[in-house]
């Protein structure tokens, strides 16, 4: 199975409104609910590909027995996510009918023990045994150390279990001395890490300091993979509009997925590339469009490019 | 004991963030969480004044617990809610630190069925038998017919207990046919049911629609009473700034809370316009300022005013 942790679970609440004006009152017309945290929604786009995928990570409160209820309905996804004494925070996210923008209120999530911390790191360890790979994704609650992606690298680099990372902030520059086999940035991510807006310099950098291939999101213009041997630069078959919501997470999936499978890297990218555009081009924010991702895989171009000196 | 009836109860969520951007991405800073619907912050007013109080109306699901766990915590205060099949709503007000602006998203509650509607009323009814004066207060959620209040009226009058009645839109032009001994509208509330923004011919002509006495706040202008026998007008001792949520649920507790003490009009008065000022002024969305309300009654002014023609 693929492991995808999530330390900082999610209740994602939607609300759709006619019209956002801050200052006033709105009745929402349309409330959805769905477990979330970036861990979380990679498994469930790998479990949609017919992965056995399990979930761990941290849940706890009556936010976290709602999101469990709601994991038990996924098909191949397996709950193994860590009791804490706090709260699973929520997300609200405020989707403005008018103007298509979304607002964001993020909580910050439950105060984790120091003994649940190191309960979680047991239950970790032991999932490793029967992993093929590990996404760690997300940002710390707080309580956890910021070091801690780096110290669940070295366990699985131990275990013999390929690693991804994907988070942002303090997480991803300690994390990433943990050398993970793979760390996924978006273009901010990337720049607040290496201080440089030049994606394939600080796509480089980002390796320097300790990723074994690092895969930069690019938005529209698509993934700028580095690796040991290689660089390449994968693009969907056209320039989409939708909502970008949960779009780095496929790719996570895409690369996941492909990477068990034995697949090579151009093939990892495609994949990654045509999972992203899929769930962009969905109705529901993070859900992706089976037929728009079997339609778009065959049109996405992966090229490899000059290694410059 | 006093009854207070709350249809569409709700889980209040606070959320302050230092400043909102439409179409951003917010980490909240500090939640707070409590019970809410008007008929619930009525009730926990009479009951920090000392009242035995009832709290009826509807609750359900995992919302609908947490609601029901954190009414236990109140002295005075007995939970007589109704199960519903659907799920309590959320209320999420995000406080903008720099404005101080209050955005407010209202999720609509859930729908009740015509069985839970009849369970309800026999609850009801059975309450009244102990009760020296209902409230009725808030909007109706899915499901109850827009008639509501004024059955429900009907059954307080026939059981001899004096009803006041604080909603808006279709329910309260429905609910104030049934004759509600107070009806307790704020301005706008009471623009929309009459026509007029002018206070004193829109209270009198709400008076001839069906209420015995008309309590129309007037936010910072105090409030403007009509009853059977005369006009009162009474205004608190300076002009105040703070959050005026829950203002108006304040006015409630204190008109009730006098009333069930035989306490006269300009008592019934002053009290509701001290307790609506302290609860401006406490720091605390919605609770009242001990101090500030016992500093603030001997300072009301209450003034009897002629009746013309």
């Amino acid at each position: 199975m693929i492991l995808t942790v999530t330390l900082n679970t999610a209740l994602d609440i939607t609300y759709r409104i006619p019209s956002l004006r801050a200052g006033s009152s709105h009745r929402v017309s349309e409330v959805t609910e769905r477990p979330g945290g970036k861990g979380v929604n990679v498994a469930r786009v790998l479990a949609a590909l017919g992965h056995e995928v399990t979930v761990t990570g941290f849940s706890g409160g009556t936010t976290g027995r709602v999101l469990r209820d709601r994991l038990t309905e996924v098909p191949h996804l397996t709950d193994a996510l860590v009791p804490v004494s706090g709260t699973t925070r929520r997300t609200v996210a405020v989707v403005d009918a008018r103007s298509g923008d979304t607002t964001q209120l993020n909580e910050p999530g439950p105060a984790v023990s120091h003994a649940e911390w190191f309960a979680f790191q047991e239950v970790y360890e032991d999932l490793l045994g029967s992993a093929s790979a590990v996404a760690l994704c997300g940002s710390l609650p707080p309580g956890v150390p910021v070091g801690a992606y780096a110290g669940l690298i070295r366990t699985a680099r131990a275990a013999g279990v390929p690693a991804l990372l994907d988070t942002s902030g303090a997480a991803l520059r300690r994390g990433v001395a943990g050398r993970p086999d793979i760390l996924k940035p978006n273009a901010d991510e990337l720049a607040e890490l290496t201080g440089s807006h030049e994606p394939l310099r600080a796509t480089q950098d980002a390796r320097r300091r300790g990723a074994g291939t690092v895969v930069a999101s690019l938005g529209p213009q698509g993934l700028l993979a580095v690796t040991p041997d290689a660089r390449w630069h994968a693009t969907p078959p056209a320039r989409l509009t939708g909502n970008p919501t949960g779009a780095g997470d496929s790719a996570v999936a895409g690369i996941l997925s492909a990477l068990v499978e034995h697949l090579p890297w151009p093939d990892r990218l495609s994949r990654a590339v045509a999972l992203s555009a899929a769930t962009v081009l969905s109705p529901v924010a993070g859900e992706f469009d089976r037929t728009a991702y079997e339609e778009l895989l065959p049109g996405t171009t992966v090229t490899r490019e000059a290694t410059a000196a």
